[in-house]
């Protein structure tokens, strides 16, 4: 990690080696690893589940709170990384492409204050090689 | 995006300009972003559901699969993003003390081969400040 | 239970009952239910995570595993039962309904043998209101 | 469906025959059937994620909006009922039985009003052979 902050090729390569330094290999196919994502998600799920609405900045969680937080957004960080990288993908060149796609499919003007999918936003538009919506 | 590759930094700068300049910072509460991810997972998932077990590297998939793929990754990875900013969460800084965390619990003696979680491994060793297992 | 076997009704009343004798309905709202059936069914995917593909009838598991097993099923069904009734749903109407509408949207001379989306198989078929495909 | 609902049995009947007839059992193994699942809470979350806090009963839902959320119960539904039954678990037995076990983790006079896990809450109570605490 350099000044400018952590990249998702470092996350990469350190995820790869932890994998190899523990035979690890074999366990990590891509349902496999999707399954272990899953879980993870599930217990970030967990730490909102009996919260009813959260204020951004999380007012009032104590640090520990935080911290475990921080825990299983970096697990669901990590798989998606292992993933993507033992499909082949790179998620790194995917997520700009993405970015540049949602920029597309919700061009400011119309979207601006709402909440619709592109495909109601955006009917007269050409269409966008992406199949969902996504806010 | 530098030589190095993009940052979780970068991407972070990149959704808040994106919902800012629409307006969206009034939907993107944790929870809504939760669940928005919990949304993207299921696509996730969809891609792989009818597939039986697949092979690193997606031996036998098109193009139009791959980049589909793609697409879905990035999304859960963008909501994983903003969720943690809006949480006020470091995600880089979250991400590299989860590394140095799975490196005490899966020291590499003790997990090389092995799936079992850190709790079925390491019962000697000192508790390390970690509630879950992942391998 | 009778002869029959349990029905969604009686697991809906039981539910409602355990929930009310412990004052948990204050945190039974619908997103609170929905959160805690993603951390269920997060559950429900780490028992399958690592294993790779699982044949029917899960040969060679242990007793305690497919105990277990039983147990996340359960806790994604009660919560799904839990989530239905406090959002006024009447599952049992709801799923009979949806196995007539599935009938219609995948008819069998179109979908023997494949694991196509009714988007896909079903072009000219009159348009069937449901939004997705599920297989 | 008689008088008194309709019963998982009954589901899990009309889900193999649906299955078979349309030769769709190659595609039904456990895990494929989970992400199927996971696939479906996605859908269901995508329902509840702009919306911000949704009270008991969705005062102010349309029509078309209950229907659509009683089609993507029903379809996490199904698929928990075939992902069970090929798993050979009786999921009707395993949820009476799951009903049992959460009496004895949350005891009326220990849980009242709160929503601590069952570990936080019944440290002296004996050890229930569940791993989990769900509220």
């Amino acid at each position: 990690m350099g000044e400018k902050g952590v990249t998702l090729e470092e996350l990469k390569k350190r995820m790869a080696e932890f994998a190899s330094d523990r035979d690890w290999d074999q366990f990590h196919s891509p349902r496999n690893l999707l399954l272990a994502l899953v879980g993870e998600v599930g217990e970030l799920s967990e730490i909102f589940q009996w919260r009813g609405e959260v204020a951004r900045g999380l007012p009032g969680w104590k640090e520990e709170e935080r911290q475990h937080l921080g825990e299983e957004l970096s697990d669901v960080l990590l798989y998606l990384v292992r993933l993507s990288d033992v499909c082949g993908v790179d998620l790194g060149e995917a997520v700009l492409r993405k970015l540049q796609l949602n920029a597309l499919k919700y061009p400011v003007h119309l979207s601006k204050g709402s909440s619709k999918k592109h495909t109601q936003i955006n009917a007269n538009a050409p269409a966008v090689a992406d199949s969902n919506g996504d806010c």
